[in-house]
């Protein structure tokens, strides 16, 4: 089991803002998780494997949303409230699992690490 | 409600590596919450807010841990498995919250944003 974190690189942000908003997409995908139980336990007690990966741009990042959707993947897609460095509204991330694998890597399998 | 995410700069990670073990500790803090469904639900209907700190050495992150939990904080520190860039057991990070925003300050209000 793992969970993919794919972040947005066309979206400037500090090191620290970009981690808020990663934890911010793995927490909200987690939930998610929850009508797959099983899926979420074994990953947390496989020590909840993590990747981050990158895209450069809104419409590549909604292109994986729709695909982890159709595969029916617990998928958060992560909008910024804007009070600081942002705009508001903007999609800066998005998280997919935890799921098994294979099944993240069919959706997010040609994404280079961040 | 706030969560608060405090890393080592001491410890050199690359910004992908550096997001995955903010998120991780993110998690682990906020399950650690699960003892105060009230802060966890008010802290999730309110966005989730999380700042992320900086200190530059395992002795001040263990300092902060122990203050933590001192205060009945949640509180989760994260070790890296040291499967990729680090040395297996390297503390990384500290997680605090969600708690009431005094109630965090009071543990990390000196701290500097990362």
């Amino acid at each position: 089991m793992k969970q993919a974190i794919v972040v947005r690189t066309d979206v400037k942000m500090g090191k620290g803002k970009l981690a808020a908003q990663v934890a911010h997409a793995s927490l909200a995908a987690a939930e998610e998780a929850a009508r797959r139980p099983d899926w979420y336990s074994e990953w947390k007690e496989g020590g909840q494997a993590k990747i981050v990966l990158k895209v450069s741009s809104e419409d590549e990042l909604q292109g994986l949303y729709q695909t982890a959707r159709a595969e029916r993947l617990p998928a958060a897609l992560i909008r910024d409230r804007g009070l600081t460095q942002l705009e508001p509204g903007t999609v800066t991330c998005l998280g997919i699992g935890p799921a098994p694998e294979d099944k993240i890597d069919s959706v997010t399998g040609r994404l280079k690490l961040l």
